[in-house]
């Protein structure tokens, strides 16, 4: 195994004090970058980028080389999992996955399968290929969404503002729900632990609809599954959960066996700090913040890195960065991120 | 002036203790109800049945009818301020408001102004025909989108996940941002006088999109101008504020002249009533909660309001009622909260 030059993000992960903060963003590798568009244009769409480990490889690859990121994040779908389990999505231009067939019934259970992980062979490809070319640059992060946003999908087929069907299934057809959660996080178990033994470094596991569930129906529904996933990967890498929105949760969230806990930028650094259980905490600048001048940018950033302060802490924005966000604006955050040094 | 025979809303409002909850539900003139339905299909859109005050007046009055809730909230939408000042906008099926037009530069000012709600005679003719069709059976509440949710819909043109470009605006280009802000917030005082003028007895501010802002920018860019508008209302009707997801913002919002405060259904009551500065609440029933049996219905609508207690509270969903929920079920929830008394 490669020794890693830089794994700032591995030790403030673990809690340990470090000389500086890490930085990384979300979706850094993607359209906010001239050389990643360049790839995908030569490509048919999204999912042939995603499916091909070469090129995978290189857009993940890109954010370490141009913006001097301290972490690379494999360039794939949190969808890849629903696609292995049997129900295949469509990457609609400027609308985002579509399903063409979802779960509603018992009887569509039958349609799909708990996945062996077999089937994302092009993914453990891409991260051995991305390990290799980074040579120990910078720790790889793997991924994947958490079992509640993988089920919202595969119930409603496609992103929705309210995720209404998904929340009725839970609380109309509570078992049928539980049983599909149950195929979602077993899939899901064998996909990171296969990760890991591929060289991922650190695992990220999004929760990207947790904020359309309440806290209570959040810790008795969605944590008791993200808890296996938590459980199962203990002591192999560190472990971040990122459940946005679900700011109630946090508390919960920290009684995990995980490391790091992903903040947006809605919560109040005092408030996550009090509810972290001394956990590492990474986010949360407005993404927005980028779209001002650099000199507001920097103020930005150090207002951020003030709150923190000495609590172990990776620096990310709040969210994925956006598409037309530009480079220089994401270097400006980087750098302040990187000079920072707390009193 | 009408006497009411049912201001259980308005005292629970102004912090009186009353003999029961009242309760009402957002969007409960809607889809929810065949006779909605019936009339909405005999129109062209929802366009010509929020600008024809007959057939407004005759839906706002349909749940007090059918349902028995008890308040109307008159049949309209946020957009009709962005309409008066000069942006025009569609509605188009499954999808939602599309404005054609968008302010983007100061340039684009131009193309728009101050209303002095003479624009708004139909929303106007719709309250008094409601309020004289209602006979003083229930009050009826008034609306109108907050500066920064109208602001939102006026720089993108159409609902977003992440109203990147309006919070572009404010980071990239504040001066032009308030500048704006203002004249919504203008338009907005004098559109809301004029509701009370003719007859509403409550006005609710729905800030739909609160919550794409953290709670400082929140605080500093959106709340003067809702303060502006509570600060020019007050002493008129009881108001209430509602800021969709702006949970860590209630403190700030229970600091405005305003009555009551909406919360949704990601908030812990707890939580709510530590920042309410004993203001009343509104909320906050998970929706999904209706797509249940009835039998699990009463038991969350019991949970709910023993969690609220002696607090002074106003029941509702912590957002608007789904169209494909059943009337029945939103009879259970309304007829578990009048049954209940606290202990």
């Amino acid at each position: 195994m490669t020794t890693l030059k830089n794994d700032l993000l591995l030790r403030t992960a673990r809690g340990e004090k470090t000389e500086r903060t890490p930085v990384w963003l979300m979706r850094q590798a993607g359209r906010i970058l001239p050389e990643y568009r360049a790839v995908r244009s030569s490509l048919s769409g999204f999912k042939e980028l995603v499916e091909t480990p070469e090129r995978a490889a290189e857009v993940t690859i890109q954010p370490v080389d141009i913006l001097d990121v301290d972490a690379a994040i494999i360039f794939s779908d949190i969808l890849v999992i629903p696609e292995a389990m049997g129900l295949t999505y469509e990457m609609v231009e400027k609308k985002g996955p579509l399903f063409r067939s979802t779960i509603s019934s018992k009887a569509d259970l039958s349609k799909i399968r708990v996945s062996d992980s077999s089937e994302l062979a092009y993914v453990y490809e891409a991260i051995k290929l991305t390990v290799k070319e980074l040579d120990g640059r910078v720790p790889l992060i793997g991924f994947a969404g958490a079992p509640f946003t993988i089920f919202c999908y595969m119930v409603e087929g496609s992103g929705s503002k309210t995720f209404s069907k998904a929340r009725a299934m839970l609380y109309a057809e509570p078992e049928l729900a539980n049983e599909l959660m149950q195929m979602i996080t077993d899939s899901t178990i064998a996909y990171l632990k296969g990760q890991v033994e591929v060289g991922a470094n650190l695992l990220q596991i999004f929760d990207s609809w947790a904020s359309v569930l309440n806290p209570e129906i959040y810790k008795s529904f969605a944590l008791p599954y993200m808890k296996q996933i938590t459980d199962a990967l203990m002591g192999s890498v560190p472990i971040t959960v990122f459940a946005k929105g679900a700011n109630f949760s946090i508390g919960d969230l920290a009684q995990l066996e995980c490391n790091t806990i992903g903040l947006d930028w809605n919560v109040p650094v005092e408030f996550a700090k009090g509810q972290s259980h001394g956990k590492t905490l990474q986010g949360n600048l407005d993404p927005a913040v980028l779209y001002s001048s650099g000199k507001d940018i920097v103020k930005h950033t150090k207002t951020m890195m003030a709150a923190f302060g000495n609590h172990p802490h990776i620096a990310n924005l709040g969210h994925g960065v956006y598409p037309d966000m530009k480079p220089d604006a994401v270097r400006t955050f980087i750098n302040t991120v990187k000079e920072y040094r707390h009193e």
